[in-house]
């Protein structure tokens, strides 16, 4: 309990407040809103560990609208809702029925009237996931105003095509946890760069998500990816800025070598380039099937060329004392594992397999505190009244 | 709270009560019963406004059977289970496992053993739903009877071949919050009509849901549809009786300009003629696609023929000083936004926008009230018991 | 309360514990344990009957994974979990997502953050399905043990290429109420037979349960089949290795008849021969689908020349005082209803219709007994906090 009663004194000092916003984009949040996420996460855990009951609604839904599979993110949303005392209902409605315009708005009512927080995440086409999440976000605003919704739910984003922040939050988290704090980050070099994978298309969310939020805590990021391979550039710019801001720096290099030399923390991730993904959401969009086969086929013979940047031993013994915390948001393609040659090899990632597990498990509270802050004024209050409540979450021994 | 207190007095003078009555169709439920569903499902939506919980149930399951496609009337249900304390499960069997006789039986106790509540939705074939709603019903009474059951569970019809008493009964919620109560709707003139739709094969059961109940209020209740279009003969017979017992009115008229004009509400709405739906489901028994493609062909080219069945300002400004009052079920066909010709022109849609997402917003107190009669035998005295434990839904401010 | 006292006071006598184990196979827990959890089931059963909650967990995971379709399963498992307060989220990542290796290993954890039980069905494949439990729990272990899971989730198994106990235990709570206890058993017999069905492909773990677990209480246990349908070896080795052991006895016979002749119990039920279950294991391995044609019609043609395993009057007539207790874990193929031939007449079994549901209703009942005694060291002590506690499951009259 001391331990908790003293998260809940770092959440009041942050002096910040997240009630009734909606957590889209973690550059969005100034850095005392960040720390009371990371804080609220931190002290649910903590409770939760203690078995006291972190329940504070009795009844209402938690909505999760997956517009892609998800089996990680599914699980975490499930398990923050739960831990809170909300049942999850997902929307599965197709596609096209929730895509445009009148019908976002229509449907982003009818599924909330008694609900507290909508879970999106829709990172399939660029220019188009955080747009729908704002779109949602304005239907709710003016239910609420015109009276049809009691309460205006709040958004969670799942991932969408800018940013995936419940990754990079429940990362930083591990992070802030390895290393003891946020004073520790400061000045540490973390590489988060490209690595091959026998597939294209995956989403840009997860290195911009990285980038766009480490160089928030004063750390040296270098983002590395072969020519051609670049984020959202507006990303890159904003995660320039963070660098200058906070005290940290930001480099962009083409050589995986340049990002491990001396890195404390590396992140080897597949993406698809910029401009594949633009040229893939016009095809998707004219359901181009030809033109996606072929766009397909030239990417692959393109990452075929980069076939070396793989994150193995070679690679580890660069970093700093050949030791660098080795992070992944999961699943990796292991070389030799899941496909023949892939992002990491099988021995490194032995290495740090359970690292990566213990750093999936922040998420779900990560989930839950962006609920938590976004339900509640004065959330350390809140927490309080939970610990002097004190009903055991297994209610019996 | 002394709100709360006023509508449970008005539940007690009902003086009724559908403890372990299913609720499938509004016909067979007296003007008594109506009206305590009405008003429990007032206090609950106040209750819960006021963060009182609504949880009489600590654990138990809501079973929902849908048979065809649902976003609206899923998560209301979902809603309303949530606001009572069941969880919902969901029934996705494959229709052909639990079409017919033995199955039907043998399920319905299956699903059953720890469940309170069943709603089904079953509207795709004529002759169908609210025959399988009674089977199911009969299974439970005899599963119950035989000791299989602990308890008889209730039946809730989501919809159905012939009624759509949740969606009717919100829609009646409306009016009695829109026009402050029963007596004003006496002699007011509401104009349920056909509506042009670039579709075929929508249901009946809403068109036949609001004749079927509206004209038990005492309501001059006009329906309106072009030569060929008839609903279920049984069902408008029912609304000519119920219109001469309470003193309300119905006529049947082929033109939507006779039933706007002067009309105080108007409820414009597409559905397939009852002789079609008919052929419809021949064809769909006998899987016969050729023969479902040539009636669809021919149903759209006699929808064809009435594209001036659109309720646009000039059909409007027939209503009483221009401005009745536009219901739907949603989602609606619009001229301009979802189709090029459709039920209503964007202008008034968008003008009755809101009033149509108040309209959908009882649909969950509706279900929670149809649940919650019938599982207490007191409903008054229940809910003053919530009152005296008065758990706050959300647990801690 | 009286009843519920003395159930409590025979769950102390057996002094047994599962706390932590998973529910794998009935013949890997000793006597005293199959008699924990038979108590455990009839406690929480008889508490909920007087409506005094049976629920230790405020939140929770409870995870299924279905690898093939299941309706009574499903529900019995979402019930388990309910009544004890967890909240059931439902895995149905593709197959090949979760098939193998690292993916088990690493999605056993993701899944499992703030999970309490995961329930697995898998069926399909010979040689399967037991494997990939083990396989999950030996991840569970790991993740637990580097403290990447604050609880190790224990496991129930919802049926697999082996045992099915959740079937074998809830039929034998089922006979034990029938006959008044387990005295009365002993040296009852059992016919566990073949029976005709039109299809092919079904588990052996039904059969292999039965003759597992009720070798295990002393009974008369006789198996019977058409020459070439016999089980996988192992299996049928230790039902007479149990039968040994327990004074009971145990015999494979090659006729319907011999079985039924003075059998106070009859378990007729189809399945495929063992080998037959090898070959087309390889068959959907290699996904073969000429093969597999093949296969089923080969099997079907050898199916049928055993049209007279069917369980009838005359076959009845055969048991002791021509009245045995007929048992099935339905659905079964019903002669005439659901099928031109199948295990069945409709005689019989509209005549045993409503014992086999009675049968059935055991099994949410073992199934939250199962996860009960994995989750609580002293299952008797919380059953009696629960008594104390005494809060209602219907929480208001």
């Amino acid at each position: 309990m001391e331990n908790i009663n003293s998260i809940i004194e770092e959440i009041r000092k942050t002096g910040a407040g997240l009630y009734g916003k909606d957590f889209l984009l973690t550059w969005q949040k100034n850095r005392e809103e960040l720390d009371l996420v990371l804080h609220v996460a931190d002290a649910l855990r903590m409770m939760r560990e203690q078995n006291i009951s972190c329940r504070v609604f009795d009844s209402g839904l938690a909505v999760s609208i997956f517009r892609d599979k998800s089996t990680r993110t599914r699980f975490s949303f499930a398990s923050a809702a739960n831990l809170l005392g909300l049942a999850v209902q997902d929307m599965d409605e197709e596609k096209s029925q929730i895509a445009h315009g009148e019908t976002v708005r229509e449907t982003a009512n009818m599924i909330s009237f008694l609900t507290e927080i909508i879970g999106i995440r829709d990172d399939m086409y660029l220019g188009a996931g955080h747009t729908y999440m704002k779109e949602v976000g304005a239907a709710l605003d003016d239910g609420f105003e015109q009276k049809v919704l009691p309460v205006r739910p709040g958004i969670v984003n799942l991932q969408c095509d800018v940013d995936h922040p419940t990754q990079s939050m429940a990362d930083l988290l591990h992070l802030l946890h390895h290393y003891g704090g946020a004073e520790a980050l400061k000045g540490k070099k973390i590489a988060m760069t490209w690595a091959y994978s026998p597939s294209y298309g995956k989403p840009l969310s997860v290195p911009q998500g990285i980038i766009g939020l480490m160089t928030r805590f004063g750390m040296d990021v270098t983002l590395a990816h072969p020519e051609g391979y670049g984020l959202i550039p507006d990303v890159v710019d904003i995660a320039g800025k963070n660098a200058r801001e906070s005290g940290g720096s930001f480099r962009v290099v083409n050589s995986m070598d340049d990002a491990f030399e001396n890195a404390e923390i590396v992140y080897p991730k597949s993406w698809a380039p910029f401009h594949v993904m633009e040229r893939r959401t016009e095809l998707l969009r004219s359901q181009d099937k030809a033109g996606l086969l072929e766009l397909e086929k030239e990417c692959l013979a393109n990452n075929a060329k980069h076939l070396d940047w793989e994150c193995n031993r070679e690679k580890m013994n660069l970093t700093k004392d050949k030791k660098a915390l080795y992070m992944h948001c999961l699943p990796a393609d292991i070389s030799g594992v899941s496909c023949k040659n892939g992002e990491v090899s099988e021995e490194v990632f032995e290495q740090y397999r359970i690292p990566t597990y213990v750093e999936a498990g922040f998420k779900p509270y990560i989930i839950a505190a962006m609920m938590f802050t976004n339900r509640f004024k004065d959330p350390a209050g809140t927490l309080e009244k939970l610990l002097v409540k004190h009903q055991k979450r297994v209610i019996v021994g």
